[in-house]
């Protein structure tokens, strides 16, 4: 899983001067343009826009990544409407033949009962079993891509023997208040007010996510975990 | 491909009450209750909105449709953000072994230049070639998941070997207008104001989504078809 | 402030089977067709979804209602994005000289801080200026109105003197989960997990409509009561 | 009206790195971080991609803008759903008493059909009474306003008097897509492929958004006016 950074406009200035927009109309602009901000009073208007679920004030600014993970979690990820997204397209592009396989640490038995599953490790057996079985599939299957493709089929046609866990690119543009949309359904953590129950390697991902979040916008991410991890 | 209407609350008096809004207010009311419409002067007021791209009367509907199709296919549709999704998940369910298998006559060469493909019939060896493939690569990729849900693996683990080919299962909600953007991307028709190059089998998808529309909104139907097929 | 409701396509079956299909795909069709549920199992996965913030199956269903409100209520209404408007122009039509004057029951002093007011009756001299000051700035400003108007000014110019309590119509289309995110924020309940602090004159509106849906969806409207009156 | 450009993180770049994730996937990244092009190229592939509607590679931008106008120009663009939005409150601050009165150049006659609506100069003796109408009307209400806060009401009751053409200010933040949308209906152009009637006073909004536009993004905004103004 490889998430990057590509572009962002996201501090916690422009949380505060959208919010102070409602109480102070045409004085923020010059606020909003200096970006400077008193850090005390900042900390409790953000921490106040976060507890009372003011939401808007945490949309204007924007984060785009680069997120290379297999199909199955993209297929996840796309389930959220509010960003955009640009993906490698197999219609277009001859796909590399890169495939996810879980790396011996990550749990194989699923325990407990449907909507809050728990994950435990496997056997040594189970494990080699699983990255057996990956593997021959997924070489097997690029093969047959291959052939098809060597045959002359059209690359919209012969991607469709590939397996979900090929490794694909995309680009993901998102505001703070749908990232943490995202990663309260995607993260599982102490503390959080709604329980989650993600697919590992989807949070692999929103956990990467998470650090460049926390770099931009402090003030808000502190805040997004002081409150029980539900995005206002 | 299977596309069943599940619900729907949708009709060309939809449309009118909420456009005639606009001009009549209040007085709306009550024809939008009776449902009663003029024809002759509905289908100008339905055209002029179209045309003219007042997009909004075409909301206020509501139609829920059943799909099955494979997972490549589903993977185009939920790129469309304005619909509502529930699939069928590998997370909580076994998966049946189903898997697409293109017909004899799908076109399977590529020509043309990169987003304006066009498609042709192959050979019969490269027919019987794609049948082979991706038959023999459904049925192991499957049997590679059933071994290792029989050694106890995680469903959501087993299932990253199934390719994009296997069948899945979802509804979908969406309205009028949202249907008619989805109907332009992923047809081909003469007469088309924009052109669009969708791929074979979402098109097989949208062909049925689209004679479910044609019978219960026959003037937005019709109107969208003698204007180009934009969505207003 | 008026609501009707014109059409739905709303029941709580319509969260059921879309939520089923996670679990048991296919199979879930002939149960939606046939909307018939098992009472006491359909209430518990209600609150399943409820609880754990499993929010789209709650958007499978459409109510449109007919709202007839001050533009004030109409500019807080139409910030919520995920609903369809349309609404009476004042550029299309001569509005009518209809305007809102608070009842003498509306409590007219704010106390408390920014964020979490709270109103209380004012005296009777207030009331009456209240009424006095409404009803004479309402009448002076449509006078203007017809002025200018039967001075041959067009009605999007003459419109602009009109007060922001002249009542307005529209229809306004939504899913039970926009709804429940609505009234979420525009309702003050003893027992909601978060705390809002709607102006009175929304809230009764949302009152209409939640008398609506606790109607149609009756187990979904419990289990939101139940918990904490938070949208999924 | 005034329109400020906050804050910006748009650029045709942004466009060229989302549409080549589809054709060179993994590839794409270093060139996006180096935001470096080959302008010829650009400059076709963007043309392109408007011209045939791939709409999405448009969407990885953002911008903010802060924008004071009156509230019957804000009723009309907060309408356009896809944008985020943070209003002054007539509910947590005492208003302002800056209201529009239309300039002579402003066309006071509305001639032709429903929809169509074509807008003439006035007389002197029109301009005349709308400026005196506008003015005394607006002073009225205002006055009426500050007697109801000096008794002690609260602002959330006293401004239901004030008329349509009090200033307000907002922040904004949308994509180029969206912006384009806006543009698409809200201007008036020779050239355009679908036929706009805004009222003048958002399109003078929209004016100032489209040369900040034009400036941040040349290649993009020239392609969308080569290609009928059409949002792709």
């Amino acid at each position: 899983m490889k998430v990057e950074l590509v572009r962002a406009n996201a501090s916690d200035a422009d949380v505060l001067f959208a919010a102070r927009v409602s109480t102070q109309g045409e004085k923020t602009l010059e606020s909003a343009q200096d970006a400077e901000t008193d850090a005390s009073r900042s900390k409790g208007l953000i921490n106040y826009l976060m507890r009372d679920r003011h939401g808007s004030p945490f949309e204007h600014n924007s984060m785009t990544f680069y997120v290379q993970a297999p199909i199955f979690v993209f297929r996840e990820f796309m389930r959220h409407r509010m960003n955009s997204y640009n993906e490698e397209s197999g219609r277009y592009r001859q796909l590399n033949g890169t495939f996810y396989v879980p790396a011996p640490e990550r749990n194989l038995l699923q325990v407990g009962k449907a909507g809050a599953y728990n994950f435990l490790p496997g056997t040594p057996e189970q494990s080699e079993l699983v990255t057996a079985e990956v593997r021959a599939t997924s070489t097997a299957a690029f093969e047959s891509y291959q052939r098809m493709l060597d045959a002359g089929i059209a690359r919209e046609v012969a991607r469709i023997v590939l397996p979900l866990n090929i490794y694909s690119s995309m680009y993901v543009t998102m505001n703070a208040r749908s990232l943490m949309a995202f990663l309260s359904l995607r993260t599982t953590r102490e503390g959080s007010h709604f329980p989650s129950f993600p697919q590992r390697e989807i949070e692999m991902v929103a956990e990467q996510m998470e650090d460049h979040f926390a770099r931009l916008m402090p003030l808000t991410y502190e805040s997004f975990n002081g409150n029980g991890r539900v995005s206002p």
